[in-house]
């Protein structure tokens, strides 16, 4: 259940109830592909102010297994992690990572990029891998297109991803009947960069109705301009009551843009990615290339402000010394300087909001 | 200053004291390489029970390089880092991992296993570089011939080993009248498996006299009861108010007959390179190979009574699934674990000994 607190010209305040606890809105979540987070301890996600963690089904379904985590008793005590989790369909991992082996529109096979081994995934059995797995936030099959794709296969995209959103409702509710868990539904809007089509998912997907809307097919190599435009077309049309959610962006000058747009939540591997490859976001909202040999006598702090206690303490020579060794620590420090920058930005921002 | 409160059949109970705080005696020590563990936090290694770290002065002499880390003051406050440290000669990794070019007696030239420069270490600089370091407690240059030697060798190498400890003895004492700090030294007896060359290598050094007396060139592919007839050999030769250091030992089994055999401390990357390759030691004193099968649906805390709080949380479930889909957090609960077990091990034989 989502609750709008205040509407403001930085964008939405609200505060999201799931069965896992209270999410303060607008948020980042910190991506646990397979039920846990690269370089940093669920403890330290903690201290970083992480809210939620999402996790890949797609990943958890090929391992361990949706049944294994559910004699588990589900992710959360299966990774141990309280608070709550939102699982994304598999779908974009089938379209992006795995070799695809057919897609018609009862569904997609494909074979792991680990083994090679056959799945097939439908809308019917997404939602009941993610029920399987207890989330708390669980997301409809869509099909995701590449970046590169003509208005013709966009548009079989879109019609695809709402006959499956629609087929994921009724399994949704069909699965609400059986058990006592009541997750939340997103749907995720597809159409490109073509306006109409856009407008046509967001539409149809609010007919069908659902707790939460996400704007997928985002941040895939168009310009931000463009995805600000995209923005502009689909937040105006969706319900003031249900979440908006704007997968794959992760840069903070961003996320404040987006946010200003209309949308409450995002998901990103970026400040991880770039953490591992040596750029340091900064609380000042500067970067650092750690592994430039400036930084090889640099003895202050890596950012005395910073939300991450390893960075407050330990110095940017320290740091570009383990980065060019490629000692693991490193990567732990950096990883918990950008997630805890990005985190900090989305809290300083509802901070403001509530200030206003 | 080392000061041995009692001696039981169990072994000596002692304590150490450094520049940076009392060590509790018979210990082991974690090796930080580079100045940081693999997979683990500083304040995890604290959590576990770490007294003192290792460093290699090897890895550090050629980055950042013992100048910089001069420059931050020394390795305390470059790795943040408040506890004691020890550094080793670089003398193993020399003949261990680079490329050698050639040796004397005067010292040894190589080349880096990273970026094939070349340089040279000598007793002098080895103790040089220590000082730059700022290291609590430093090894003499010593040469360890490899297990496959002949005794010509093992002969030559003793008597090598026993020259640059005199110069290293030397350049620690003029190094100490000119700075203000006082770290311990200490040599490294040699002597393979020839009893004789041990109990000369032992004597000869207990002449020129250190802090501290070194046990080197075993664990290296003899068994252990050779070992053990090596330490029967030395521990009784030895000034029964100095330190013994059995170096590169760290099976569980083994750190308890050594201690009773005299010998107060230990360092060990064993404990680690076996989590990372999924074998878990348990409180118990039995071990897991958590990538086994049986492993993927066992619920139960990987070990209830585990010094790490992590491994008293998680699952061996979870473990296993980390493992096999090669999480770094996998990673990092089993370094954890079999580290905090490891500390424990010798923290109950101390309190063992203090409850005689």
């Amino acid at each position: 259940m989502f609750s709008l607190l205040q509407s403001t010209v930085l964008g939405r305040r609200g505060q999201l109830h799931t069965a896992h606890g209270v999410i303060e809105t607008p948020f980042f979540m910190p991506v646990g592909t397979a039920g846990a987070m690269k370089g940093i301890t669920h403890e330290d996600l903690l201290t970083l102010g992480a809210q939620i963690l999402l996790c890949n089904t797609y990943h958890l379904h090929l391992h361990p297994g949706e049944d294994t985590v559910a004699k588990a008793g589900g992710l959360h005590p299966f990774i141990h992690w309280e608070k709550p989790i939102l699982t994304d369909s598999g779908g974009f991992q089938v379209f992006s990572l795995a070799k695809l082996r057919s897609i018609d529109d009862t569904g997609v096979t494909f074979r792991s990029h680990v083994d090679g081994s056959e799945h097939r995934l439908t809308p019917a059995s997404a939602i009941e891998i993610q029920n399987k797995l207890g989330s708390d936030i669980i997301l409809c099959l869509d099909q995701c297109p590449p970046s590169t794709a003509k208005r013709s296969e966009i548009l079989e995209a879109t019609d695809r991803t709402l006959k499956w959103a629609a087929e994921c409702k009724e399994a949704h509710e069909s699965l609400k009947k059986q058990h006592k868990r009541n997750p939340l539904l997103f749907c995720v809007i597809q159409g490109g960069l073509e306006r109409d089509l856009r407008e046509k998912c967001a539409q149809e997907m609010i007919n069908i109705g659902f707790d939460g809307y996400a704007i997928g097919g985002l941040a895939v190599g168009e310009s931000a301009e463009e995805m600000y435009g995209v923005l502009d077309v689909v937040c105006p049309l969706l319900p003031k009551d249900k979440l908006r959610y704007l997968m794959g962006v992760g840069v903070i000058e961003q996320l404040k843009k987006c946010v200003a747009k209309g949308i409450d939540m995002f998901d990103c591997v970026l400040p991880m990615r770039i953490a591992r490859h040596g750029t340091i976001l900064l609380s000042s909202g500067k970067s650092l290339d750690i592994d430039k040999a400036v930084f090889r006598g640099d003895f202050a702090p890596i950012d005395p402000d910073s939300p991450s206690p390893l960075s407050r303490k330990h110095s940017r020579a320290y740091l570009h010394h383990l980065v060019k060794v490629k000692e693991r620590y490193g990567e732990t420090i950096a990883c918990m300087q950008n997630l805890g920058v990005t985190l900090r930005a989305m809290e300083t921002l509802r901070e403001t909001m509530d200030n206003e």
